[in-house]
């Protein structure tokens, strides 16, 4: 029995049954956007942007490291260590279909707003 | 120094870096946006549509009531036990919120899109 229904997925289940969690997290999710925007982007900056502690950011790579998302590069600038993150082909496939679904859960959050709501 | 520059917003942060976990959470997401749907949702509706176990939705609807952001009410269909869950009203704006910075993240991926990405 159910209290309601909506529109739903082919499946029945709701849109954000099909996020992925590993890409959808906040963090993880800024990571990825960052990294396709600029490519290739270095620690320090992804760090600030992002508001992160070090120790903080290197798990959330190590989590999308480990699921191919990205390549964590390390070299120097100058005398200075540097880590460079890039995206790899498969994080770009996973942040668009995130942003896909996304989309998808808002027009169907905006579907069922009524005029009273707002 | 930085690595790259891009769009940023006032503060220069990034706009992941505006959103709530508790709201943002993949299953807490998909619990609010329902129960806006429905209003007052069952809670063996919502672990139907979100595809859980209870053990599972009840942790999750605990996290969103001790911010206030639902409403839990327990009694009777007939003989049957019922929960049911509502949106308060801290829930339905801090729901707009979400579904607002996920549309500027959204933006701010396809402005840095460029042909050759796909």
């Amino acid at each position: 029995m159910k209290a309601v229904t909506g529109p739903a997925g082919p499946d029945g289940a709701h849109p954000v049954t099909g996020l992925d969690e590993v890409v959808h997290q906040r963090v993880r999710l800024g990571i990825l956007a960052i990294t396709r925007e600029a490519r290739r982007v270095e620690f320090g900056y992804l760090r600030t942007q992002l508001e992160l502690t070090a120790g903080n950011l290197s798990k959330h790579l190590s989590v999308l490291e480990e699921a191919g998302l990205i390549e964590v590069e390390k070299g120097y600038e100058g005398r200075r260590g540097r880590t460079w993150i890039t995206l790899t082909p498969t994080g770009d496939t996973a942040l668009s279909e995130e942003i896909g679904r996304l989309k998808q859960l808002i027009a169907r959050v905006e579907t069922t707003d009524t005029p009273e709501d707002r």
